[in-house]
């Protein structure tokens, strides 16, 4: 089994990629679908009149602020557009895929936290409302269910809170989650980016390999969206994933080329 | 089994609809919901600047003008903003509800109808570019999977076409396609009208029981929107469902009520 999380960010070619995990699968591959939708998220926030708001956290993570109205956005596009977009591409290949978000059968649950402390030019402050949280379990039931059966989950955020509410959850640690419940050997998380680089500004700057030992001085090299990948590598490589690899979605044959040495790969 | 239908249309309280539901579920009865959001897309097309384009067939029925954009949008609303809403709503109450779109898994398929002939100001005119089919299958294996592993799936449009194109498909005769498929013994369509009326003005006109036999004299008295829904009861009797009930979604425990006798019955 591998878990294999493509983003939702700009520069991405959905087709290509599809076709990809298509084959993937077909050569008798397990594997289930995560993804993201920030950045069509953000252009029908816009569109929406409700333009996203994106906020700071006191430990330094980037996050976007969910009120209700948000997370309903947030669902249309992830949920709706993406998700049944992927599924429908799938089908279109003749995989059998089903669209699920956490918050179905509750596949992914955990703790809300509704209030965050924010620095905001550089002040602290308090955000209240916010309906975020973060991923603790997974019902492998309903997933296995759907896998024995020849079906395969396409996966997407929100998730659910132990109370009952749909909450945003980041992509990349839910994918970490999912892939250590599942016992899957790999993780796979996709993006815009080659991998990870010692400096932004150069693509030649890739660290290749990085032995599970030095996972967290890797740290020091993440800046913005690549902080929150590497915590979803360590989370899951302390609970028995085996290998984690940060790879470029933009790239003709993504999975096939990161499965045989492109991009990151942390072991 | 029953199939119930809700319809998207204004003024339907979700979350008394939904109490009572869960309570129907509860009690041991075996059921599925199929949901619409015609309302909410008019709205959301609308605030995305692409407001709704409903054209009446040159047989008499009106219908969303649905171009790939109309599609997307279509998507966001029910499959993402409405069917999690739904789903989310359930898990408060206990219910392990999975809301799924007609694409996944291919649970609703039929031909696309890519063009339609329409009246327009009187004149006849052909449209292109629909993407708008009928249900003609259904993946009764996976939704047989779920409920029997205690599951309720909460099903809503699109479908997807026999090329893997999603199509936006009638709800009302979607779920007539899945009471029979899924051999119903009952199928409940509830809408913001208390039942089917001689005279739409007068909701003391109801009509309370009709023969089975003479169903197809009750298209006379269908106006707009109930046109589809007659038609739906009409297939879905023809092809075994013992009993159709027209029911008023907006009152108290609608379920029950329409169960023990209130709407139109036709059987």
């Amino acid at each position: 089994m591998i878990v294999i999380k493509v983003g939702g960010s700009k520069g991405i070619d959905l087709d290509k990629f599809i076709d990809d995990f298509a084959e993937i699968i077909k050569s008798g591959q397990k594997a289930i679908l995560v993804h993201g939708g920030s950045h069509e998220t953000n252009i029908i926030s816009e569109k929406l009149g409700k333009p996203p708001l994106f906020v700071t956290s006191i430990s330094g993570y980037e996050s976007r602020f969910t009120d209700r109205e948000t997370l309903e956005i947030f669902e249309m596009v992830y949920a709706g557009k993406i998700n049944k977009t992927i599924v429908e591409k799938l089908i279109q290949r003749g995989i059998k895929a089903v669209g699920l978000s956490g918050i179905d059968g509750k596949i992914l649950s955990g703790p809300r936290k509704s209030t965050i402390r924010i620095i905001e030019n550089g002040k602290k402050k308090v955000l209240r409302g916010d309906y975020t949280g973060k991923v603790e379990n997974v019902n492998i039931e309903l997933l296995n269910l759907l896998l024995e059966n020849g079906y395969i989950p396409v996966i997407t955020p929100p998730a659910i809170s132990y109370e009952g509410e749909a909450i945003n959850v980041d992509g990349d640690r839910a994918a970490a989650v999912l892939a250590y419940k599942l016992k899957a050997q790999k993780l796979l998380i996709f993006s815009n980016v080659p991998g990870l680089l010692k400096d932004l500004t150069d693509p030649d700057s890739i660290i290749e390999k990085i032995d599970k030992k030095d996972v967290e001085t890797s740290m020091n090299f993440a800046k913005g969206r690549m902080k929150k990948k590497v915590m979803a590598a360590i989370e899951a490589l302390q609970n028995g994933v085996e290998e984690v690899i940060f790879a470029d979605a933009r790239i003709k044959s993504p999975i096939k080329n990161a499965l045989s040495g492109k991009g990151t790969h942390i072991k």
